[in-house]
């Protein structure tokens, strides 16, 4: 028997519930619920709920606590406390995961616990444990992916028709797939949260978000999908990390991508999630990136490794060496200053240019100097 | 350290020897190649290797053997030798793990070892494991894929552009991607052998490969591809199982499939592998599904998941009760006996018709009644 304490309940923590309650397998009904906190009890909640978050950080008879508050404050603390205490945590917050990372590791190592977090990245996807099992063979060389569920609903939304980012926007939001302030979405900040926690599970190290260079979708126009449709692509939002022995890049950014593309083929608010290594080669993973029940699946299942002993201990995390140099593609950009890009363009797009193949620093440099706040830029795949 | 020892050194083995050889990891490094059969001992191979199968079963040293021979026999008999001694067993080899598997998990069970398949199904997919992972919370109610490689390379090469079904099979046995008899890859047969390992992974129960309704596509032609191609569509070749709570169905078939479905996205000879359960929803894992390396990485792991005493001891499988009567659909139908499917004919679709909905049952008994060697036929997803 193990006992689990839970932090929120909400959308993923309801799903949470519902799983350890109905214990579907012997091992599942192993796992018992004992204490739960809610920021108001109300009806129907039974007596394992709590307002206190120290009835569960401070229960000794509670082996491992799940977060599935959202934000940085005070989630962070209270992982913190929980670690500190010698319970192994279990989160789907990557937002605050991937901003507290490097000290909750080191704490988590310190006490000899477990930091796991199947659920903040992917959803129901078993991608932490995938690259925690190639890593058992070989190095992860890279991994690229659609990491984020609202932005590929809004994308693949404006792919069926011409309809205007704003409206698909709003209709997002109405349908409860994108959030009252989308920013984090939309400005690719979440992919770049679940890249950093990627790089940490793939490659060891951890680099802090603003080291993630990160292009969003907020200025994308019909336009675009009108060019892109023309020639047989569609747009992705992808992140993408790359393990160079000693240096890491990594970077989010739209992405033209070919029609009938695995990355094409992913619609809605699902995610894709792809690894590179040597000897297995190229490994795809494919499910809705988010959503209660699977994204609850995935913090059941760190919670048996726990149970079953296979939750990997925590290891202080080092920082990694940056080197966003050796990325390089041809990039596609609209704005309303073009010649910043005048002696790298290699072809008209439509109402924007594509460039000749040049760095992604190079790139950063020119849509800073070209000052305008509604460029958009992409990459072409 | 645990002493492995293989039988067969092909394109498999190699792969598996390269891997153990250079063990680029702490785990890897603790699994030691000790003996390896092969036909005839050639030039350049080192003391280990031998043309005794006995130097590998009899050898009190070895904790596990490696079965990469292919074929029936002596295979099989070489791993009933194995298990019963005490040896736990890991194989590539689908075609005799779907054939005699009844018999050798009773043996497995028996002697209390493992008997693992990762390496015959889909090559360097994780997909035994993430059945495995998924059932620790809840049943897997279906599963369906791109089981088989050389006939997905053939079918995503007509489906460029015209070319006849003998022309891309000859070039695909040029590439080695088909082999010298053919009959098992474009019959369906294949494919039905990795349903049938995954039934057991995902259900628990053993059917004969015959008990899987199988259609190849020996018989499609440039015509089908092209009716499918003017209606946006393509077309895959598909295994598919389901849980009916007691009973399973099981068939493998070529699928019309939407041209940007993911399915259709899945060119070469790369797999694809999809899974239903309650809380993770759909679940879908690509990668190249054969290729020496890949194969070989997937043999690994689970000799990794033995090391680290989280292979699952095997257990007698009870044998499953069909029910093929529950699986339904629209059917496309190419015969030069039309008449056989008048009364259930939806639509004429070029040379060729489409059902309505119908029994797979009804179309088998159609089938035979047509008596059409060259009939071709399909499933509208
Ligand atoms: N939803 C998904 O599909 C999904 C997928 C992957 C990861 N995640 C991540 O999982 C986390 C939770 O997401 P969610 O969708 O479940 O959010 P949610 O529905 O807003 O649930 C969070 C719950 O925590 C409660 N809470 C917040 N602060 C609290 C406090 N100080 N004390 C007690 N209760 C508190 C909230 O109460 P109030 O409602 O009263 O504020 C709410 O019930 C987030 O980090 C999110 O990014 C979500
Ligand atoms: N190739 C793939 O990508 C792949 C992927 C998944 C699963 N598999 C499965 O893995 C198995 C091996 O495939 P493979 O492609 O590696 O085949 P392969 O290249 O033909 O290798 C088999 C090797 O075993 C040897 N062998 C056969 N019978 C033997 C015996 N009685 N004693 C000693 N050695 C014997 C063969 O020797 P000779 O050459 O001298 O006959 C050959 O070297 C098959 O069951 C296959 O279906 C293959």
């Amino acid at each position: 028997m193990m006992k689990v304490g839970m932090l929120g309940c909400g959308v993923v923590g309801s799903g949470v519930k519902k799983i350890l309650d109905e214990g579907k397998t012997e091992a599942g009904s192993d796992l018992q619920l004992t204490r739960i906190l809610v920021k108001e009890i109300g009806e129907g909640m039974d007596v394992r709920f709590t307002e206190c978050a120290d009835d569960v950080l401070d229960d000794p008879d509670i082996d491992v606590v799940v977060e599935c508050m959202g934000g940085i404050e005070p989630a962070g603390s209270f992982v913190e406390k929980a670690l500190a205490g010698g319970k192994s945590v279990v989160t789907s917050n990557k937002k605050m995961l991937a901003e507290k990372a490097a000290r909750l590791y080191a704490l988590a190592s310190e006490h000899d616990v477990c930091l796991l977090d199947e659920a903040a990245c992917g959803g129901g996807i078993p991608w932490m444990a995938n690259l925690k099992r190639i890593a058992r063979i070989e190095p992860v060389s890279s991994f690229q992916g659609i990491f984020n569920g609202t932005t590929n609903y809004i994308l693949s939304r404006m792919e069926m028709g011409g309809a205007d980012f704003q409206d698909v926007l709003k209709e997002a939001q109405k349908l409860g797939y994108a959030e009252r302030d989308p920013s984090d979405d939309i400005d690719g900040v979440d992919a770049a949260n679940k890249v950093v926690l990627s790089c940490m599970q793939a490659f060891g190290v951890y680099m802090p978000v603003s080291a993630v260079e990160t292009f969003g979708i907020r200025h994308i126009q019909a336009c675009d999908f009108a060019w892109a449709k023309s020639h047989g692509l569609t747009i992705r939002l992808l992140g993408t990390g790359e393990n160079h022995n000693h240096t890491v890049s990594a970077w989010v950014m739209p992405a033209f991508v070919k029609a009938d593309s695995l990355y094409a083929s992913i619609s809605a608010n699902d995610n894709v999630l792809v690894s590179h290594s040597e000897t297995l080669g190229t490994s795809a993973f494919a499910a809705p990136g988010a959503g209660s029940l699977p994204t609850a699946h995935a913090v059941v299942q760190d919670l048996l490794d726990l149970y079953e002993g296979s939750g990997a201990r925590a290891a202080v995390m080092p920082a990694a060496v940056m080197d966003q140099s050796s990325v390089k593609g041809r990039y596609y950009v609209r704005t309303v200053n073009p010649a910043v890009f005048d002696d790298v363009k290699q072809e008209d797009a439509g109402d924007a240019l594509i460039t000749r193949e040049i760095s992604l620093m190079d790139l950063c440099a020119r849509v800073q100097k070209a000052a305008d706040e509604k460029l958009f830029a992409g990459v072409m795949l």
